[in-house]
């Protein structure tokens, strides 16, 4: 068993209506647990919580051992992204529909969080993007994505194309809507859409899907992790790249989008018999009765 | 066997270098076939030809009884558009790799034609997509779409949500990057990349294809082209609609794009035993013996 | 109004346990309602009512102006396929889950039955495929098919190559798992799952899927339902066909299926206001809060 | 460097006419560069060469340090299989279209094989699905794949439903034409037809390809390749299984079809410089001009 946790930074979606309340409660038995408790600066001012301590993000990062968010899979991802490169271990609680990754529900979090706290949890550690723009040899955007790098074509312009290349080596250059560098993470969100496979979280890959391509047979690939990935605007007005939904757009022709794995990775505290597939299930709606 | 034909417009591709040689010798042996030939008033400027009266589109499809295109399918289908409503035919003539529609190439073109100008061919018409945007009941926007009529998602935004009506019935919320309304010359275009089928263009229907929808249940649709769809905005930012790549861009919550049946159809000539299934095996690279 | 009905036949699904009770259930009410009641022959063997006079299938074309068909869509295409030459219009009545066709819940039956006895009804026309197969010049086997036909590959043995042809025009040589022709009807079944796009029933048009095609630009084609499709085997040992799952296996190198619509058609009676939509969205779960 | 082979073993494509020529040149080129030469039994049975020695496969992986494979991917694949516990290397020739793994051309093969046999060569390790059949608990049948395990349903029965578990994690129950479990070896074979990603070969994964699924919502997977996979025969007739194309048919409910990798792997050899990306662009046409 891993030893108890000491200091828990409580996290919640932004603009949320209603959460206050349930981060109350969730504080409170935090507290009963014997847990320190800090709240997220922005959390704080979007809920007037004043409760408990407030934290920048980054001073979650130094102080907590632990992330308690309360939200939706986007919540997580933004909090996590940040919270990465200080190795803080993060729980997900949703008032909702239950997500890929914030699995514990609102009603039962006391009786799911108590062992969690204790030190009996399934601990799994994802894989994050970190990608940067380049023009005319000079860094212009760099980010990170737990999700995915999306390289997409003008909204009102026809095809962008593309020049991919592995390393050092070329793939293809490709005419389509763009490309997506999915992380395993990632592959059950936009990548999946897009015609995607399912990539287990263990995997150490990426998957490259392109959108809407013009040559039928430019077919999803999954990838070493380990090696870089860039992306060149060769033709099409305006395109644009993403790194989880933040853009950068107006590319020109030359600009090169580059993805490497970042040297840091998240950590997600799952119940004690989490199962992956389960979640796929529930998710995807898996023998659901289809018929 | 058809009358032959006497008054043929001359139509060249936009801004093509080294167009003007040969629109001249196609212009060369129309007048000696005895036709009189007319040049389209942009053609004209572009290419500085001056040895044929100029006529602007509206009179090509007035005073023409044959209009012969010298570019690509898009070149094509963006003359065809125009003239459909004078129910002129034309015929296409391709310098370059042939088209799904501009199948005449241009070292041919004279041995081919013959037998066209002669009134030996085989005709084929084309349905039109006629397309609308209204806002709170007003209409602000309109267009003719040969290939389709494409609703999209705001750029650097997520998904958009499109509420589909056909006739007065609901179909569906779509959560997607978009919708393709495709004529059966549209399916070998855009709309194929998205995933859609290739529809024979003797089908009257429309395919509609979600382009990544959230929903893989999402399927792709092949409708009567009888009935009017309506594509209403329910989500997301900075929509826009494409009639044939001509864009209307940041389209608002509750704006209604609606496409129905043109009255009108494109005329096309083609070289008795013309077979759109050996253009499908040129174009597509079936049976090119892949292994 | 159309004039009312006189005289049902009852059908039932072949060895379900359960079913008599049921029957018995409707038999009554369309008694009550005043009318003659028939129960189809295999029906009355399997469920051992006694209480109707019975009648073969072709007695039930001849004889019934209404076939009620208690069962899931299999047993309603099964009776369907061999009523459509007799013009008998069918409802169905679903004990599970509802059907594309068999659309009125058990438990609803009397008050959705009544007006449509009364001849308050939409009716709806479906195509059916009428395929054959020839050896060396010789028919060897005939068939309808109200959802499809399909050629596949021997079990054990790699692909199959085809030879298309639709009129007497060339399409292509395939080599795939195997070719599905389906009707609109059958776009929903094992064409959807082979990758095929639905298809609005009243589109006069039949779908091409091949199921895992070798050559990736092989996608289905929406083809109209006026031309013939022959099919025939050019490579690959144990080829098969099926005719709505009726199966002719063994095929040789050189046998040759042909496809044409088959001058019946199916007539089904649906509650007044029925929505072709509303069952697909119900059947493929669209809308249904997946995120 | 590496040090240069010894003992070679030519194998040659099976019953293939005119093969008999292209080997004996190989081997003179061979004896000229100092190799012993062994003729592979089979092939010397085949092609009537009597100039060398014979070796049985197994005495093939026994005493000789390469294996010279004239033929294609399947040639190649097969023996491949059978010398994987020995850990013998294989270069591959071809007569004909290059394969994905057969990439020396035969007018070639001197220069290419040159530098090979000094020790200048890429080498690359291919991971192998070893699988296994159960039966009330009694193994049945076993196989080793390097493409692919393949279980499908009967010919003319209609879907197989397969009960499928990673290590002892319940996945999912699929209803299905079949369930491709595939090596990245074989993502570019059936996998890819039925709908599978390409995996690059570095990736120690399988994917999971469900052939034409019921559900809409079963996407392709891609597992680590460490957990073993089992697949149960829940419901249909005749299914069968098949070891890149060895095949077990007649499988009963109940059956358990369990898949963990090979702890031998194959070893390819290449010239250097050799990539996998021109290989996937030469094979499936990328960047061939389609437009």
């Amino acid at each position: 068993m891993l030893p108890r946790f000491r200091h828990a930074a409580l996290v919640g979606k932004f603009q949320s209506e209603g959460i206050a309340a349930a981060l109350h409660e969730i504080g409170q038995f935090l507290v009963r647990q014997g847990l320190k408790v800090s709240l997220e600066q922005q959390t704080a001012l979007n809920t007037g919580i004043k409760s408990y301590g407030t934290l920048e993000v980054d001073e979650v990062g130094e102080q907590c051992d632990l992330a308690v968010v309360l939200g939706g899979d986007g919540t997580m991802l933004g909090i996590a992204r940040r919270l990465a490169r200080h190795g803080t271990p993060l729980v997900g609680i949703n008032q909702g529909r239950l997500g890929f990754i914030t699995d514990i529900a609102i009603d039962e979090f006391a009786e799911t969080l108590t062992p969690i706290i204790a030190g009996e949890y399934d601990e799994e550690r994802r894989a994050m993007l970190e990608g940067a723009v380049h023009r005319d040899g000079q860094l212009i955007f760099e980010g990170l994505a737990m999700n995915d790098v999306v390289v997409s074509r003008g909204q009102t312009a026809g095809m962008v194309e593309l020049k991919i290349e592995i390393g050092h080596e070329f793939v293809s250059n490709l005419r389509a809507d763009g490309l997506i560098v999915g992380s395993p993470t990632g592959s059950t969100a936009y990548a999946l859409s897009a015609g995607g496979p399912i990539l287990h979280p263990a995997i150490p890959a990426w998957v490259l899907v392109p959108i809407a391509p013009h040559d039928l047979a430019n077919r999803p690939i999954v990838l070493p992790d380990s090696g870089g990935i860039t992306i060149e605007i060769v033709a099409g007005r305006d395109a644009s790249v993403n790194f989880d939904m933040q853009a950068l757009a107006s590319l020109l022709h030359g600009d090169r989008v580059s993805v490497v794995r970042s040297q840091h990775q998240v950590r997600f505290l799952h119940p004690c018999g989490w199962n992956y597939y389960s979640t796929l299930r529930r998710k995807l709606h898996w023998n659901s009765g289809v018929n």
